[in-house]
């Protein structure tokens, strides 16, 4: 399996490199950063991860969009959001990490389907998105072969819960065991869930 | 305040990047990805982190050092040993995640301490460092300034237990409500814990 991870300045660290981890499978499968331009891209974090450009990777591979600050300018960037529509389209799946839900869902996809985000940035995540289903409890959500999680943690489970679907319970207790997780595994056991969204 | 996270190819993504959400309080601490000689280092998922070189920077900045299988050429590299002892004698903390203990240990200056590591590594890590206090049943151990969290995901943990330990409890439950994250609070509570090592 490879899993096309999209990066853009200023996404957020854990969102990207915790699914990354469990989606690896303890290097079976091949992680691919790439995004929009190629090149250095810089993390809420500030280092800088090489990149290669979208176009000339796998169209079917996983997608994976992590969240963060990058993502408020991005939600009004057309060139980004019609390679984002394209190839969300062509992707097998993909899975979505705190706000990087707001960018799949600005791009039509989502409408019509269950998906959640962080539940800080919840109201302006549904207002990029006025017709998808969001969940305002929901460690994760799946519909179809998108998968959205909460805020920054809770993308590793999700990344679990994703390996579980495809590939079996024993498959994901094994990730977790080997990673040492204590994976929080019922997507609709939400601790960080609010009321007031 | 400064943490200097010293990479080396083949470390492990999320033993680094799990306690870097973590210690930089939502973006009020600063990261400096450092290594050796500087340039860009892979991670075990093959991908590339621009670093500077850890002369230069900050030296009374926290240290953390994560694991992965770089490690294992490491433990006997007299150059790399030799900066990393100098470096950590004068850091004002030392955090080691999973495997990193390993490299921390063969520089002497965890023995007599307390100290952990990955769970699946423990014998050879213990070899790498037979006068320090291992312990088996430890989700992360801290001894003075030196911090050493088990494998992988142990990493998180332990990094809101440092934020915990030198800013309340108040300062890591908010960096776990910001990053959604259920932290195992207690370091002495070890799901991974083996008894045949």
């Amino acid at each position: 399996m490879t899993i096309n991870l999209l990066l853009f300045d200023r996404f957020e660290t854990l969102d990207a490199f915790g699914p990354v981890e469990m989606l690896s499978d303890m290097g079976n499968n091949t992680i691919v950063c790439c995004s929009l331009a190629g090149g250095p891209i810089r993390s809420s974090h500030g280092f800088a991860v090489d990149t290669v450009p979208l176009v000339g990777t796998d169209e079917t591979a996983v997608l994976l969009i992590p969240g963060g600050m990058g993502t408020r300018a991005l939600v009004d960037h057309a060139e980004f959001l019609s390679a984002l529509r394209e190839r969300a389209e062509k992707a097998e799946y993909v899975l979505t990490v705190c706000t990087g839900s707001a960018l799949l869902a600005r791009t039509g996809l989502l409408d019509g389907k269950k998906a959640t985000t962080n539940k800080m940035a919840f109201a302006w995540v549904k207002s990029c998105g006025e017709a998808v289903l969001w969940q305002s409890t929901a460690r994760w959500a799946a519909d179809g072969k998108f998968y959205t999680a909460s805020g920054v943690s809770a993308g590793i489970d999700m990344a679990l819960g994703f390996m579980c679907d495809r590939f079996g319970a024993e498959k994901a207790d094994a990730i977790a065991r080997a990673t040492e997780y204590v994976w929080n595994r019922d997507p609709d056991a939400d601790p960080f869930a609010r009321t007031d969204n």
